[in-house]
């Protein structure tokens, strides 16, 4: 498969000339458009539509950065960003961040020297002075960064609210939160929404939060530790669907009926709570929506840079499976 | 946050001049190079090493190329070849490619465009003679291209044939498979693993092999039949972890008592096999030396195109969890 550099090569010119050949933009004398074209033939080079669109400045290629590929929550994102991306023509390409800044500053010094289109960020790391000067446009997803960079986020105070206010509903006298980490925005945001609805009640105590950060093993020790120390405790809301499957599997060798006993409630809405038993109950965030809609925002900034565009906030809807009680209005 | 191209227009000049100037290689005019370090210095533009190695035609970048983002079994692969990566200072790139040989072949296009320094494909689509003439190091991950495409996978047959006769050995006496996409090689040698053990066993039919293709759906649905049909089935072999999640469930919603009346053994050892109740035994890919290793060997071969390097296949090793009995030595 030849490339362009194979043809500059071969024609003994830069790849900037055979892009001036190519494109018939620019000044190429003549005995040099020749020896171009001549090679373009003789190599057989057929630039495809992403080849072709590089040699006019664009790339064609976005890029997603996530801060931890091993969470299910990010490739299912992941799939939405490409999706929609590919709708559009457009390539896509992943970069694990591990919530890392100094990575992350890498990268976007890396894929700015290849000429990426556009950039959608999940991070909390970021510094808005480091993004400031990038003339590609940027989206924050998942995650806000700040008000000057649209974001496309959902509400996760209020499903967090949500979460509890259905365990309450669904009898829960003793509610528990399996927090994730200090530093992230989304942890932060979903562990006000628990206090909003349980700080005022009498039976609340701080001890009855504790951190998971949004780990398989943190929340398994956390649940055990807390189910130990606090057997009253008759509900659970984790702060993401995979301490959410943990504390299901802590309490459950902790000899835990659930959901007669124990209710339990994620957040997120993965396809991992469907496999577990009991399935999850759990606050399903519009995943594949806020992916599809950081690229089409993205991608109408890159194709017309003027466009005023807004940031977007979604709901999270309830998803009730097995892990909590149906209403229980008769019984009471 | 400067970049090269920032420089090259305050200095109105080509990026390929401003390249020039900053490795002191190739002609440029004194007028022009002062002009260049005066940008530079105005900009404040410091090129990071990621920057300035693609100054000297070097990326620093790696791409790994997986079929499906969403089988967990990649997060994985693509955590340790980004660890191994980021340890030798090269930064790292996930493609999705969905099997689609289409998007492969954009995918290798553009990102060869933008000097990619060497590529990772885990892979069954792509044809030999599109990667013939590619002229950046390929290394096949998981699956083999063909012989000459230097490979590093696992022994899939052999560790198919562990996981039968593990099965055999604890008691199972009616042995089922529930097999990955027949047009995917790892899926072709797990179930020719799986014959090997059975085929000559006067109770095998051809009616116990079942095409999960790989996912949580499909699976179940194929569990549901298989189950259905054959009560008499006591042991599952699903051809990955994912898949054997899926006979888990649907096995305990026929009723099935695992592993009292029906043992399941997966194939891939991922983090997932240990949140499900029970847990799923399982044959342990070594996922995490094999990233490491593709990527080692690839970064030997980016920085020194002269050395020999030769195809690795590793060994798949038995993870017993609980849904497999213990060796029933004693009872037998």
């Amino acid at each position: 498969m030849p490339t362009i550099k194979d043809v500059a090569k071969l024609a003994e010119v830069s790849v900037a000339t055979v892009s001036r050949v190519m494109n018939n933009n620019g000044y190429v004398n003549q005995n040099t458009r020749q020896r171009v074209e001549e090679a373009i033939k003789q190599l057989n080079y057929r630039p495809n539509d992403v080849a072709r669109s590089l040699f006019k400045g664009k790339s064609k290629m976005i890029a997603l950065f996530v801060p931890d590929i091993m969470n299910p929550f990010f490739p299912q994102l992941a799939r939405a960003v490409e999706d929609t991306a590919n709708k559009y023509g457009y390539l896509f390409v992943l970069c694990n961040t591990d919530n890392d800044n100094e990575k992350e500053i890498a990268y976007l010094n890396a894929l700015l020297q290849k000429t990426i289109d556009g950039i959608i960020l999940v991070s909390n790391t970021i510094q808005v002075d480091q993004i400031n000067d990038i003339n590609v446009p940027i989206i924050a997803l998942d995650r806000k960064i700040n008000s000057n960079i649209i974001s496309v986020t959902v509400n996760n105070r209020e499903g967090a609210s949500q979460a509890v206010r259905y365990l309450k509903e669904t009898g829960c006298k003793r509610i528990a939160h399996i927090a994730g980490p200090k530093d992230v925005s989304s942890a932060k945001q979903r562990l006000e929404g628990y206090l909003d609805e349980v700080q005022s009640e009498e039976w609340f105590t701080t001890d009855y939060i504790r951190y998971g950060n949004y780990t398989v093993k943190e929340a398994y020790q956390a649940t055990e530790e807390l189910l130990s120390q606090h057997p009253e405790i008759d509900g659970i809301f984790a702060a993401n669907d995979l301490m959410g499957v943990s504390v299901l599997k802590a309490a459950k060798n902790l000899g835990f009926d659930i959901p007669n006993q124990l209710s339990v409630i994620g957040y997120d809405g993965m396809e991992l709570s469907d496999i577990t038993s009991p399935t999850l109950t759990t606050m399903a965030q519009p995943i594949y929506d806020i992916g599809k809609r950081a690229v089409e925002i993205l991608i109408e900034k890159i194709e017309n840079s003027d466009k005023e565009v807004e940031s977007e906030q979604y709901q999270v809807q309830l998803s009730v499976k097995e892990s909590t009680h149906e209403r229980r209005e008769v019984d009471e």
